[in-house]
């Protein structure tokens, strides 16, 4: 990184310090609100024996659902729209398991406009419910259903590196694991799996950009390239990108790389990569596949930063990193990257 | 109601001015969150053919997400909960359609600390997918899911009384209909159907009434009646019942309006209860079922208020009234119904 690690312990020190301070403030807010990106209009028919709310006519499917808070007086800085994982809603970024400030406040605090968008299919986005219909009324097959993806206690444990085994924890575990259970009640059915391609939360992430006249998207695991999936659709106004704990594709072709070259690119991961049990998700090679996207991005020309917390002095983060003890300190390192990647072409 | 219509129309003039205040203030906010009140831990065995992530262990379900706002300063009001009615999610009380401020945002502006829930089994509280992985996976047959409810565009012009038909409207029609795709986009599939009995959403209301030391809660729809129901269950620190435009049952016992007798109760309805056609619902009816519970309630020796938006001087009011372009106007009945009965009780 360029930086020695005194350095770097004086940057998390000083973080500490500063998120303390904001806790304290009053919340002063511009304007907040919630609205739609996207959607389409979908023709159904009435299932035979589908009860009188059934019947034919419209309904609209694929919007997803932004909620956002703007700080009062006129902001310096880039709007940020983050965008949850797997089996998980915006409430990602909100009030941590064990009670903390989330994400969505600090940042606002920090004078970022922030944008939480729920996944196209789930949560206040909706879902097209048409194939259960169908496969209730006998119309379609049974195997027509979407797989549901819905992570069990044991598995979140191990997959989001709480600990090595359930329901044991790694020594320096950043995650409030005593509020685990606090963290299950997040977890919601993903019907991912029937989405079409593109997945349109990729798109309407890509049209709020457009929409905000400029803004830095960030998505975390199963979100965690949809900002780079945005761009290669349509960069125009995606001023960042950040990627947090996800696979990075290898089969990208060099005009992908290219494009996506053009836009300042984070990649973070948290701790215990190696020491984790492959459970459906290697994440040392995980990892290793965003080490490779980023090189090849500034082979490219492009403005690319792996943060490797553990490397950066931040040892013993989790998967869900921004929920951790010392997540304001984590947050500071995206904030310090924006104001000095996305936003050092702004101004 | 003992006010003439002239002293009503000085209320809603100075309601109006009132709001046009209210929306050039910057929002100070003391505290702002969200978190979950229940939950219930359910095991679950891996279905034939599920994928990895579909694998045994437990999962939470019959969790309740809130979000909240808390005003600067002390309150000297007490919390409102609002929940939202049938395919709807909070955002039901947020930015209405068209844009303006919604009532989420104005009894915040009025000193009221805010909670917005989403229904047990809706947006972000999740719902228990077992079910729908049984029957792709064969083990349970496709009769076994829930009948999921889902209201068409054409459905919901009608039954939330836009217009006699669609897409006609009702000349003094309140409900901003030139925006009325952006209330298709809040729609999303409903599958109360598959809740256990009592609906975890009556319990984990009364448990936030609790929580919160007290707290009014008010209903819409589909949950219209769900304050009620959550008091009959335990009426501890529930210090008021709102109940907007939804049926009331009639099946109550002496012992039941007597208990809920003790708890200050308001019944809203808005406007072309009688012009509207039978389409699953009869507003005239249910509005009638309601008059007779509160006359019941009042018999009884409580403290019940019917307010018919017609016959309080407001005019074309539709089911989405805290949506429609009167809405402010709206919540200021409901505020002063607040201060006047469900507060009388605390100061």
């Amino acid at each position: 990184m360029g930086l020695s690690k005194l350095l770097w312990a004086t940057i998390v020190v000083m973080a500490v310090c500063a998120a303390a301070r904001a806790a304290e403030r009053p919340l002063v807010i511009g304007s907040q609100g919630s609205f739609f990106v996207g959607g389409e209009v979908k023709t159904v028919t009435p299932p035979p024996g589908g009860n009188a709310l059934q019947r034919g006519g419209d309904i609209t499917i694929n919007q997803m659902y932004v909620q956002y808070q703007i700080p009062a007086g006129h902001s310096r800085h880039l709007p940020v729209v983050m965008v949850h994982g797997c089996c998980l809603s915006s409430k990602t970024w909100e009030t941590t398991p064990d009670g903390r400030m989330g994400w969505n406040e600090y940042f606002l605090r920090k004078d970022r406009p922030v944008y939480l968008a729920d996944q196209v299919s789930r949560a206040r986005s909706g879902f097209d419910p048409s194939v259960m219909a169908a496969v209730k009324a006998g119309t379609a097959p049974p195997s027509a259903l979407p797989n549901i993806i819905s992570a069990t206690h044991q598995l979140s444990w191990v997959l989001f590196r709480f600990g090595p085994s359930y329901p044991n924890t790694y020594a320096d575990e950043q995650f409030p694991v005593e509020s685990a259970a606090e963290l299950y009640k997040q977890m919601i059915p993903d019907l991912n799996a029937q989405l079409p391609t593109p997945n349109p939360t990729w798109t309407n992430m890509g049209a709020l950009a457009r929409q905000l006249k400029g803004a830095v998207l960030m998505g975390h695991s199963e979100s965690g390239f949809f900002p780079e999936q945005a761009a290669l659709l349509d960069p125009t106004d995606i001023r960042g990108l950040i990627t947090i704990e996800a696979p990075c594709p290898a089969d990208l072709t060099a005009a992908q790389i290219a494009a996506l070259a053009k836009i300042p690119t984070l990649v973070m991961f948290g701790d215990h990569l190696g020491d984790a049990p492959t459970v459906i998700v290697n994440w040392q090679t995980t990892f290793e596949t965003c080490n490779t996207f980023v090189e090849k991005v500034k082979a490219a020309g492009g403005d690319a930063v792996m943060m490797h917390l553990p490397q950066m002095g931040l040892k013993g983060n989790s998967h869900m990193l921004m929920q951790d003890k010392n997540n304001l300190q984590v947050a500071d390192l995206i904030l310090g990257w924006i104001d000095a990647h996305a936003e050092r072409q702004v101004h």
